[in-house]
């Protein structure tokens, strides 16, 4: 079945519907497909921090009730190492800037549900998707669709929202690749207990990092740093608590237990893949580059990198003007070097590195006394903390 | 032939020199020996760049007047990389601070010449030079004068100032160390040349790292990153000019060549031996750490370590209370680390690590890009420039 679009979208995350809400909204026509279920997209656990300039853009669109009735307003968040626990505060260092806890996955049912709703064309559980002729000024977008009919969409644009596994960035026949693979993955949790703290706990230990965050008012997500070769059956509720308890344990405060409804080992990478574009086809979001979690930087940099695909496109597409398309990788990559320094420093500041990562145990112990070196700076001195606070907080969309 | 003395010191760099007299202030006489002659001393080329707090030490017990004629006045350096060039303000960032541009050589031969007329004992070109009994309250310093006559001296105390390679360190029994060795070395020149610039320059480049500093309005010091086995028969003038021009140059700015009169190979290392006390032992500068040269810290931390010991030993000494001298190691780790954190980052952002460094061309890819973000947030960020200005320009002495 060969059908017509103006861009045509691959992936349902929230750089995908985020895009297609914001091309409709400009009277942009696409097609989005996903190889997943509505429900598996609804369900996957990711971020959960949302800056104050993709709060703003969720509300902008009209996205952003239930985020501002059941988001949680963050004004910091708290360094905990050698013994101690210390708040910085974002308002007050970076001029007033606040984070929103908001569940990814609550943000990706708000935008299918408001898709929907709006008559977008959205195509779940597809399968054998492919792209060609992104060179032409015709992309075809190609898919089999849930009820096993082949499609070909003719598109003016693709745009790869399909995450670090997608097919759109191996499409691209040459890209300048950097990538760095930590000696270390997070295990995550759900658990059904109120959170033990008002905001996120980012905790050093000689135990290896771990970390309080949380979804709502009655659920926890927690983390600790684990071996990436480590098999989720081995970690029973009991060994996780214990971990979280040795390594979040702090004089004076407890870290309440409840039931784990979740449990699972994502690995830690940064990656960038450039140019974002190539031809007509443009990657955005974990397609194109990867941070590791540490900073709660990804879903961010996805909305970033969209709002200037969705510019991009327009003025390409409605006003027949190449420049922001032209500059779409350059004006991205700016944010995305920047977030990924980020999320490099703070995980590199924050996780143990295996001894086997060092040419001696004295190299290893230099690591561990810089991280703490660094720590401190960043509670001691108003500069570090500000830097800090910035980067974390983020900067104004573009 | 045995002697008494208050403080025994070690080593005749600028560390214990100062220690000599800022004791002889307050009325403490010592002793200090030295394995090099008075001249190796004084032509040993260090480093050249003094902190506020260093300078206003060495006014405030009179031996500021030549460093005061003769120094340069800096008020920041300037950062290279991409093409770019950016001037890092410290007075502006940092409420005032300001550094000098003085040979270490030139403080050790005002710190020698006004010791040798103040009547201090200063042994030259000594040899067998050992401590005993630290674990004592009379710990005994003994070496053979450059007339073969043996001394044992009874001291109080024993200020290990000899540096990495002295016999000090490896008195105390038990030391917890901390230890980095850098894939690169520096290559360092002095050149009968006015300087190109005003202000230091510090250089990233794809040809690995350079550095433009000076000693004189009439002689300029360069540096460039080299393999740590390099050989420096290897390195004609006319092949380290070719690297200068390669790695400083900038549109619009001429680096002027001159005669060599001066070059080396240094390796690079960050090292910290803890405690910096065993019993009536003490180490100062050098012999209980070591920073790489990238952010000037080196003569400056001596400085501040011996500032707090001579303070210490006095107390200790003259006062007969142990607070100080028990809380020295303490004191002095602070600022050790915080500087060695600085030098860390000042040396990792700028050098460019040999591709053998990484698990994949991919990872060395990374690391470079990292490199380039972190330099464009400092020269892009209020904050990260102030974070640096305030590391470089130095805190306060304790």
């Amino acid at each position: 079945m060969r059908t017509r679009t103006q861009v045509g979208i691959i992936g349902a995350g929230p750089a995908g519907l985020l895009l297609q809400h914001l091309l409709a909204q400009q009277g942009v026509d696409s097609v989005l497909v996903e190889n997943r279920s509505r429900e598996y997209c609804e369900k996957r656990q990711r971020a959960g921090v949302l800056e104050h300039g993709s709060v703003e853009l969720l509300k902008e669109i009209g996205l952003g009730d239930r985020m501002v009735r059941e988001g949680l307003t963050h004004s910091g968040i708290y360094l905990q190492f050698d013994g101690e626990r210390h708040h910085i505060d974002f308002p007050s260092l970076t001029g007033g800037r606040t984070l929103t806890v908001y569940a990814q996955t609550e943000v990706v049912k708000d935008l299918i549900a408001a898709g929907l709703a709006a008559g977008h064309q959205l195509h779940f559980e597809v399968s054998e998707t492919a792209v060609r002729d992104i060179d032409t000024e015709r992309p075809v977008l190609s898919f089999v669709d849930a009820d096993g009919v082949a499609h070909e969409v003719e598109c003016d644009a693709i745009a790869g929202c399909d995450g670090f596994h997608g097919v759109s960035r191996p499409a691209i026949p040459s890209l300048r690749v950097s990538e760095r693979t930590y000696p270390f993955a997070w295990l995550g949790i759900l658990a059904t207990v109120p959170p033990s703290t008002d905001e996120l706990i980012y905790a050093h230990s000689p135990h290896g990092f771990a970390m309080h965050s949380m979804r709502s008012t009655e659920v926890s997500r927690l983390y600790i740093q684990v071996d990436p070769d480590e098999k989720i059956e081995d970690w029973s509720d009991e060994r996780i608590w214990e971990q979280l308890q040795l390594r979040l344990g702090h004089p004076g405060w407890t870290l309440s237990e409840g039931p784990i409804t979740e449990k699972s080992i994502t690995p830690m990478r940064s990656f960038v893949a450039e140019p974002m574009r190539h031809g007509r086809l443009f990657l955005a979001g974990d397609a194109a580059h990867i941070v590791p979690p540490t900073g709660a930087k990804g879903l961010n940099l996805a909305v970033a990198d969209v709002k200037v695909l969705a510019n991009a496109l327009v003025r390409l597409l409605v006003e027949g003007k190449a420049d922001l398309a032209d500059a779409y990788s350059e004006t991205c990559l700016t944010r995305v070097w920047r977030s990924t320094w980020f999320s490099w420093f703070m995980t590199s500041m924050l996780h143990r590195f295996p001894v086997e990562s060092f040419a001696s145990p004295a190299e290893a112990e230099f690591q561990e006394r810089l991280q703490i070196a660094q720590l401190r700076q960043v509670v001691s001195s108003t500069a570090a903390a500000t830097n800090l606070a910035e980067n974390y907080a983020g900067w104004p969309l573009p």
